[in-house]
């Protein structure tokens, strides 16, 4: 069980990620480009993580989810992988960008420790990268605060 | 159940959200303003509904959970409410702010069907409002989706 007191002193997982719309060719370039303080997220021993990558809404034929390369755990974590997705810049805005840190358990299941959500209401058509770092919330806390209110 | 191209033909909820964090004070501002598209939550029918938010992660003692007046549906409603939360700048910028649209079933279970989650980590000191609209995720949607993915 995560105590607050242990959440506050465990401070936040960040992960810096640069967006970028190209018109021309009608692209939106998702660059996961490195992780911070991966012990806010208490990731169990000797797993490997990776970042997964979902662009929301997704209807069922379009490729809108991703998965970076698997690194093992340090403190900080550089990925620098690029995702590109198809689609107009109108349907763009009206999506969310999911992304989150997630590891393979012992049954192989996929098991997510921590994510952030970004609307993309607002991402600016000039074919600049914009870069940002994003924080992370711990889903093992979101659980626990979920069963306390029901 | 929702299908995808039932989802993408809905369109997307947005809610406006101000927020301004006062340094003399030591207090951040959330100014939920209105809501649109609501049809896109696909909200059953004679319900109310409000906004509830929350600042995570909460601790214990600290009051970070809030909730507008409730509100007959409409497509779109308009809110104009403000909450505060007194923490340091240094604490704010380490959290994540969660917007939910909820409403009361009949069993006066609270039921979220929409959301954002919007990263802290790079709001502005200068005291001054910096409005946005964000995109919701229909909740209903996400289950699904996670459905498909276990």
């Amino acid at each position: 069980v995560l105590f607050d007191d242990e959440i506050e002193a465990l401070g936040t997982s960040r992960l810096q990620i640069g967006m970028k719309y190209d018109d021309k060719s009608k692209r939106f370039a998702i660059f996961i480009i490195q992780l911070s303080n991966l012990a806010a997220l208490s990731l169990p021993q000797n797993r490997t993580l990776y970042i997964r990558v979902a662009v929301l809404p997704c209807s069922e034929n379009a490729s809108c989810l991703f998965r970076t390369k698997a690194s093992t755990a340090a403190e900080n974590l550089t990925f620098n992988e690029v995702f590109w997705i198809t689609l107009s810049f109108s349907a763009l805005r009206q999506k969310t960008l999911r992304v989150d840190v997630c590891s393979v358990d012992k049954s192989h299941r996929e098991e997510c420790l921590g994510g952030a959500q970004i609307s993309l209401a607002n991402v600016i058509r000039c074919g600049e990268w914009s870069t940002h770092w994003y924080n992370l919330l711990n889903l093992h806390y979101l659980q626990e605060e979920s069963m306390k209110h029901d």
